[in-house]
């Protein structure tokens, strides 16, 4: 399979990516800078011309984004404004215009992170992107043509990141485990789930 | 109490304003145009206005909020645009303002919908929109100060908007039903749920 992955060279898009290939799949990553690919995911226009370099897909994996940590009465406008047109439009609209570079039957996996659902002190901001990258997918999948698939991996707390943070890493999923539910995403047969990668330990 | 009503004259908002006023509270209604006070939710300078005239309040409930829908192919940059701006962020700014705005204990009550976890064809941009409430919800009455408390009313379809579109009513739940989630909302001890309002029925 032809695999574009946006974010391949961060925490979890790296395993993602070996993942891939070691399975035998042509992989191209794209990233803000590094990467096979430029792209801006804030900009639509930036995603409209990255999908055109990348050519026909058989799959597009989103491992990109993040949102503003802070307590709620700290969030401004503009954190949200951020939040919402990087992670959550920046992976809706990789969905959107992603569609007609896909090959028949081809899927789009994008990420959203257990705060959706196990909020925390200062996650408003993304546990609003991450719900509703969430609620988006499962809507997107009754829409979209030619047998493609959309799906959401839902990773927690990626031991790497709280090691880089000073914190106990045993309390996070390492990032090799949560690879598996992309891969599972692309060459599965799920369509308008949420995967949660806790349960491919 | 003193309760604001946002989209205290529509479908939903109407048996809300009047279940509160028969239980004795004061009920000052906000709306685009008509209702005790005038207010653009896609504003966030237009929401600090009501809120300021609104004056000191126990509860903020909002019924406001409408999205596109539309296939996905067809739901264009700025029907996503304006389905976040309006019913997502505009009920977010409510309640990110209106804090300020609540006595010790006071509590925000905001709108999504059954499309959340149960999408159609079309629903795409509403999904997301709902989902997204919720998420924000669910992680906002953890950073909430003062008691203040922070819920999200589901509805299904309502039985007199199926009646205006010329379907089935009987399909829906009706409006005066609805109105009881979002009065358990206002004078319950809910913090941080998404209360389907089928459950009152």
């Amino acid at each position: 399979m032809n695999v574009l992955v946006v974010g391949g060279t961060g925490t979890i898009g790296k395993p993602v990516v070996e993942a891939l290939r070691a399975a035998g799949h042509t992989v191209q990553t794209a990233e803000r800078s590094g990467g096979d690919l430029r792209v801006d995911m804030r900009d639509p226009e930036s995603i409209r011309s990255m999908l055109a370099q990348a050519g026909r897909l058989d799959a597009i994996v989103s491992c990109a984004g993040s949102g503003a940590w802070k307590p709620l009465e700290q969030l401004t406008d503009e954190d949200f404004e951020t939040s919402l047109r990087y992670k959550l439009m920046g992976q809706v609209n990789l969905a959107r215009f992603g569609t007609d570079s896909l090959n028949d039957g081809g899927s789009v996996t994008l990420t959203s992170g257990v705060l959706a659902h196990s909020p925390m002190p200062g996650s408003a901001a993304i546990s609003l992107v991450n719900a509703g990258l969430e609620g988006f997918a499962r809507a997107a999948a009754l829409d979209l043509p030619r047998g493609i698939r959309i799906n959401v991996v839902s990773p927690p707390w990626v031991s790497e990141t709280l090691q880089a943070m000073g914190q106990d890493p045993s309390g996070g999923q390492p990032a090799a485990e949560v690879a598996r539910a992309y891969v599972d995403a692309v060459t599965g047969a799920h369509n308008g789930q949420v995967l949660d990668s806790r349960t491919y330990s």
